[in-house]
């Protein structure tokens, strides 16, 4: 067995850099993931190790965690050896201290023992770094070595440590980019086989079926659960029970891991049979036309919030030309009403985490200590990203409409915004679905980068793709 | 978005057989499992609701659980209803009342009431029959409403509830046959499809690819991590990284979990090009000849136990026909000198969980009061299954003959079974890999069904496969 890694001196600047930024202030706890059950505890899901982890320490192997000494320098990785038993069952791996060494770490320690280190720092009165868990048995783990209750764990996450985190993680190295164009590339292809095997009269899961084929012949997995539906305003649906029908359209936003872990997350909108209608094609313009324009704004000092609200005015702007809706679309982005067609927002950042870092706070990945991000707005509370962009970002934009007949029925009996919607024609979209497209993009000095390969966008291309 | 169920007079039945088994004897709390995340919080895995839960409840959503009360009879589910941004983010379902009547369950309340159910039954000195969880946050949750400790959680398990659980899923219906016997078509063509597509120099994930295809285009899933290696000899290897190799062999252990949750688990083993040589093919018959012959003894009244013993003895005979086991057969069993060969057991319950009900415990399962499970004896310890067959159990038969080079070493350093098994002959077959077949029985009045569609499994039948 192989393990996937960067060079080791990636990974020790990854940490001394790391050092740096926290000074010498007690001792990093960094924990690694465990194998997560199914419907027994020994029938797992395939593994993910935890993505702080992987950045720093690289090992992809379950029940492994580590400690830096910021005082004293000292990295420890704990880990069990292996026993015969475990050899006859899931085979050779390399000795935890062979596996330290690749990553630059030369003290390993057994599992048992990290409760010594956490307990010694605390004894001396040094602090104990933490993230935030997101896995319950590491919530279970860190109460019981702090010896402080379950809930009491968020109170003792280190914003500190956070914050380094994020300042590290968000800027994406050349190796980094460089896995992020082949996970993309091979997010590419699961499209490509998802448009192509699209027809009338079979069933979403076929065409998951063709994603996951090309995400694992590609050595890599599904970096989100897929959303393949013909129900298109449903932003997160898993479901894939739903029988393709000429004249509707596939939304389909799916990504690769690739085997180091990095992401990808497109999005593409097509019909079920050869051809967009003609209310298909218009939307879809509108929709394209947004993306296009926040494309075009991409680039270093530009508030993502800025450019969310840029693509929000382009979106009525487009919505107004189709007649659903009226009014300056300036006031209506002001006022909010567009929310009704594109509820959530533009983007957001992206790397081994598809909302890359989420678990570490929107608030400090997505924005500033100046730039708070909203909490009431419907779209705006949703928005992940609204900081000032920099080179080495890496984004996703995804623009859409979405017409959800629950949002029309609630608004139209509040009377909300009928200054701006056309409910009447609206209603008459009850059944239209939902559009969305996404590309991935890396911030550079002077723009953007486009990362993978280019999956056809327009109109003509995703029918030629039908043809 | 559809539920797949069965009528709500099953889950009622099942209900009411489990309340007559425990009597009036306090309350049952039945907890369904939650998203499990990946990468963070909002990242999960696909969803896989608790068997058990299944089984009385049939309802296949996070977050939910239920609570019979013996003693009145009375049934409640608890889940919390949809909130417009729910309805947004992932579409509309049935409400919690609505689904609960689905499955014949007349009362639904908030999750948040759990607790004042758990409590109420303590405060009146009644008994809270619990299953033991294997999800760490199941495993807070209950510590939380029993209000006891982590540690605690265990000892409040009720073995009562435990073993009339096991009395039903156990005995498997007509209506679960049924979909067993799709899980396991399924399957086979999952087999069908990695073996005609294996071919020299590509890679063992290119294979996890059209297993991964196949289950999901029949809106089915994996329901166990794949095990596609050209490393046969490690049981439970998950890793896909190896190039395939002209003259070496695949063994792919895989099974479908349906729509249902019902699952298939075969294995087969073929080679990576047009044939077997000729070594591959004497000991691919050992293990056939096992296979046939335990399967031959499958029937009501005899113990798994005895046929495991009996397929071990066949194993044994042939691996001294072809001079890697010298001595009598018999004697070499009772030693336990095969488990150089085969260290595991010959075949485990089969239900909705691939080793059903495993983590109720094996003890339950799998043996009896009369009958306790080894916990020493290398090989019989891995036996999952000793009882008396009865007519309905689901099970695997799976001999398989295993070349471990680490088990080679240590035990010829211990000089162990010397008189049993011939080292200079064995350390020439260090490279050869692992043989394992396994098909899946249904046991009936009179003897066995093989479920599903056949597959394939004489050396001439894969070598037509492979053509």
């Amino acid at each position: 067995m192989e393990l996937n890694l960067f060079d080791k001196q990636v990974y020790t600047n990854r940490r001394n850099i790391l050092k740096n930024t926290i000074g010498a202030d007690g001792i990093i706890l960094l924990l690694g993931n465990e194998d997560s059950s199914m419907s027994y505890k020994d029938n797992c899901y395939p593994f993910r190790q935890d993505s702080s982890f992987l950045y720093y320490f690289g090992l992809d192997t379950p029940s492994i965690a580590a400690i830096i000494d910021t005082e004293t320098g000292e990295e420890v990785i704990f880990g069990n050896e292996l026993t015969i038993d475990d050899i006859v069952w899931t085979g050779t791996l390399p000795s935890v201290s062979e596996m330290a060494a690749m990553v630059g770490v030369a003290k390993t320690s057994p599992t048992d023992q990290i409760i010594h280190y956490v307990h010694k720092a605390q004894a001396s009165g040094r602090r104990v770094h933490i993230l935030p868990p997101y896995r319950p048995e590491n919530k279970v783990k860190l109460a019981s070595w702090l010896n402080i209750s379950l809930n009491d764990v968020a109170e003792h996450v280190s914003l500190k440590l956070i914050k380094a985190v994020i300042a590290q993680r968000v800027i994406k190295s050349a190796l980094e980019i460089e896995e992020m164009e082949k996970a993309v590339s091979i997010s590419v292809d699961m499209q490509l086989a998802v448009i192509k095997n699209t027809a009338p009269s079979i069933k979403e899961y076929h065409l998951v079926a063709k994603a996951l084929e090309v995400a694992q012949a590609a050595n890599g997995r599904l970096g989100y659960p897929a959303i393949i539906t013909t129900h298109g305003q449903t932003l997160h649906t898993h479901y894939y029970g739903n029988t393709l029908q000429e004249g509707r359209m596939v939304l389909s936003d799916i990504g690769a891991e690739n085997n180091m872990h990095y992401g990808g997350d497109l999005t593409r909108t097509f019909p079920v049979g050869r051809s967009f209608t003609s209310r298909q094609k218009e939307l879809y313009e509108v929709v394209l036309t947004a993306m296009d324009h926040a494309i075009s704004m991409l680039k270093p000092g530009v508030r993502y919030k800025d450019i969310h609200l840029s693509a929000c005015q382009k979106l009525a702007e487009g919505l107004v030309q189709v007649n659903l809706m009226k009014g300056d679309p300036a006031e209506i982005v002001a006022a909010g009403a567009h929310a009704m067609f594109f509820q959530c927002g533009l983007g957001h950042m992206l790397g081994m985490d598809t909302h890359d870092m989420e678990d570490l706070g929107e608030q400090y990945v997505g924005y500033t200590d100046a730039l708070k991000k909203e909490t009431e707005i419907f779209g705006l509370k949703s928005l992940r990203l609204g900081r000032e962009l920099q080179s080495g970002f890496v984004l996703t934009v995804e623009p859409g409409i979405y017409i959800i007949p629950e949002l029309i029925d609630r608004w139209q009996a509040e009377k909300k915004f009928t200054e701006f919607i056309n409910y009447d024609v609206l209603n008459t979209y009850r059944d239209f679905g939902g559009i969305r497209i996404e590309d991935n993009f890396l911030i550079t000095d002077t723009g953007s980068h486009l990362l993978g390969k280019y999956l056809p966008k327009t109109l003509k291309e995703i029918e030629a793709l039908k043809g």
